[in-house]
């Protein structure tokens, strides 16, 4: 493997994070908060030790393969999450490194976990910090990187691909840079205007651009202890939608851009996820009815909860922890399915579930008929053996890494509905589970060892498994 | 599809069923029970349907594919819970149809889910019925059926694929009906050994028969409401020591009868198996010890739950709902685990796992090497795609169908943990769950409805899920 340019590519991602600190910098400073000089240290520390990577492993040969593109993302997951703790706990706002780690992993990972029991208490600048890295986090910062840095582009596909999430890799148009900054381009756009809207609804511009990051990413950070549920209606309202429209495959939004709107209504993918939000908006809506005065209130209360679940962000408007049991198990199956593809959302994905619906149906067919060559249809193309067989296996390794991280977070003794639900949030990037890490709740109880794990469980949901699993094996880092 | 055939066979089946209906008849007769009337009354019931059904579908064309194999499988199962559920209905001491057929279908099954609250004040002759159903639902009827009706054994593999549980069907010798007779020996031999055993610790024959027959399907049927937590602890000891015996791999007795101890201890399965059930009991062990007086006492509590959870029998000497989270987390996940293939333990089977195991590793070998050709083996044979395919697509098939099993089951309103063990325990055959369907309640509680849903959730599990589903499915009936 080529070491030094893995580091060297780290190293970059380190001082690129310092230029982003200067956005909550300048809040601190125009608040004028003393978090100011722990955020101007760490900006320090984090261009010293990039200068210092960069300088010592400045690379011979530039190339680098599948195995150098998943372990320089894994890698610079881990370094951005580790410098990016440092206000934290700099400032004692968070007095321990390992919370402070937790807190930004699930920052940057668009998880929205937090450990915080008062975040109003928290200074401008670092509410400021903790909602950015969502909004950094979610179209990923190293397709960020690529935009920027012309050396690294020419086998940034690699990088890509490991860091975009779903299973669909889409070029838009044949050059990686454009379509990299295409999407980049609507990612700004819609944050824009959902900003603007929240401006309108009597948000302060700090404020709007908090929920705005929070919303973008599908993170879920808010700067208020009743969440989005601090807020009037209208706000509600906005939130809940551009919720969804962050859950959708971007693709589809450069299709519009282009005026392909029959490509767009042809996706199965759009019309699945669709589906399953109506359908769940209301059963819970039946469900919950009781608990609210009107309809509309239901209403927004289902759609702002269903919403903010299948697309993972973890806002709330409700402690749904107190809803009764039947929409808190919709809830819980929402968390495994995840948005669209290509969208800011993790989960297992819709389109990986629309695939896994397909190749049950052909597996039947086989059954039935052995000889006879079945092809799935996904999108109108076909699905060749490999696409399935990497869905499938996807399927296995999620599964298998769900159980090994519930066995783990079992030595807590939390209730198994505790248990299980923290584990989906954060494996999922969701946020907010059920029982003690509930939307009223924290993940601060855990211990010290249990936060390391859901830190990791977090990294390997963003990642979608694969980098962190290769970056951890010995025969990565074999030499030949 | 060839539908008089299937009818034909499903009489023969039913008439069969007549023939084992004998055995509670007598029990009832010895102990001087009135219900032997109502078993009388459905034997004949039976016999007539049996006899109108083969009379009046007699088949001409007697060839049967895959196709007919999967749906005289299931239609056979189906049969024999509707009939088998008469003597409880008849006799009122099930009151209710649907809590009689949920109770026949656990049986055969081997799930040993119970609806009644007071099993000790049920007549002999129907305890023994509903022991007998897991020793002849363990096997598989229609294997049996196989053995003892030459007409159909010519193209009988069809059923034999479709019904013994596990992806690995081994042909022990090159005649189907000779396999079927060599597993069927080793079967009965354990079960009278394990009888003789009980009988040794102060059973009568009668509890000594029911609680074989209840080891011998991975059942867990009790005629006592303290299940073995009744009898002393050699008792404990025998039943944990044979519930584990029969949650091994069949094939593996009969190489012992051949003396080929080789073989038997060079089956990675085996091994998995083995460790597992050492590292759970370890585990469970430390964090149980507090609540027993000795350590003799807490191993045995922690290798009973263990071995009747890993291999789905659900037998249990403790209510294992009042054990520390941490322990109640792995019975939780060993439920999904289950035992050996090729054994009539249910579950998603240790090979199946171990070989998902593999596929993850050779998937993170084709990312890294996307040409390399690296082929995984299992138990000394390279698996071939199409294995790795179907192995993959079970878990796919198996993870979508308990979702939406909980999904329904939620409609109940019971508490997370409630709903989704016991889809859990019923699905993989298990038996007792968590929250109300815990080894001390039972579901009686859960709607008829739910009762249904749970019922066919049992046949799933059991036929391994193609079965049912090809046979619901229209084009399995439609005509060409």
């Amino acid at each position: 493997m080529n070491r030094r340019m893995v580091l060297y590519v780290v190293g970059k991602v380190v001082m690129v994070e310092a230029g982003l600190m200067l956005l909550p910098l300048v809040t601190a400073l125009i608040y004028g908060e003393a978090v100011a000089v722990s955020i101007g240290v760490s900006i320090a520390i984090a261009l010293l030790s990039g200068f210092l990577l960069t300088k010592i492993f400045k690379p011979g040969l530039k190339t680098i393969y599948a195995k150098e593109g998943f372990v320089i993302t894994a890698l610079s997951w881990l370094a951005l999450s580790a410098v990016g703790a440092l206000p934290f706990f700099l400032s004692r706002e968070i007095p321990s490194y390992i919370d402070a780690f937790f807190e930004t992993v699930s920052g940057f990972t668009t998880t929205g976990a937090s450990i915080l029991t008062d975040v109003e208490s928290m200074s401008k600048g670092l509410l400021m910090w903790r909602s950015f890295t969502h909004w950094v986090g979610g179209m990923g910062v190293l397709v960020f990187v690529m935009a920027i840095i012309p050396s690294l582009s020419d086998r940034s596909i690699h990088i890509l691909r490991a860091e975009v999430p779903g299973p669909v890799v889409g070029k838009l148009v044949p050059k990686i840079r454009q379509t990299t900054r295409i999407l980049y381009v609507i990612y700004i756009v819609l944050t824009l205007a959902e900003t603007v809207f929240l401006l309108f609804g009597g948000m302060n511009l700090f404020e709007a651009l908090v929920h705005a990051f929070g919303t973008a990413g599908t993170g879920g950070f808010s700067s208020r202890a009743l969440s989005i549920g601090a807020y009037n209606p209208y706000i509600q309202w906005v939130v809940g939608i551009f919720m969804l429209a962050f859950g959708v495959n971007f693709n589809l939004y450069y299709l519009i851009l282009l005026k392909k709107i029959k490509s767009v209504l042809k996706s199965s993918e759009l019309w699945v996820y669709v589906s399953i939000v109506a359908v769940s908006v209301i059963l819970i809506g039946i469900n919950i009815a009781p608990f609210y005065d009107s309809l509309s209130e239901t209403l927004r209360q289902a759609f702002f909860q269903v919403s903010s679940i299948i697309t993972t962000t973890g806002y709330a408007t409700a402690d749904f922890n107190l809803w009764p049991n039947f929409s808190k198990l919709i809830l819980l199956l929402l968390m495994f399915i995840g948005g669209c593809a290509g969208s800011t959302a993790g989960g297992i994905k819709v389109a990986r579930v629309v695939m896994l619906y397909k190749i049950i149906k052909t597996e039947l067919q086989r059954l039935l008929h052995p000889r006879s060559v079945k092809v799935s249809r996904f999108e109108g193309k076909s699905l060749d053996s490999s696409t399935l067989t990497s869905v499938n296996s996807y399927l296995a390794v999620y599964t298998m890494l769900f159980c090994a991280f519930v066995f783990i977070i079992g030595f807590n003794g939390f209730d198994i509905e505790t248990t299980v639900s923290a584990v989906s949030a954060c494996f999922n990037n969701i946020g907010p589970a059920f029982g003690i890490a509930g939307p009223a709740g924290s993940y601060a109880d855990f211990s010290a060892f249990s936060k390391i794990v859901l830190s990791m469980s977090m990294l390997f949901g963003r990642l979608e498994i694969y980098p962190i699993i290769l970056t951890l094996s010995a025969s990565t880092w074999a030499k030949k």
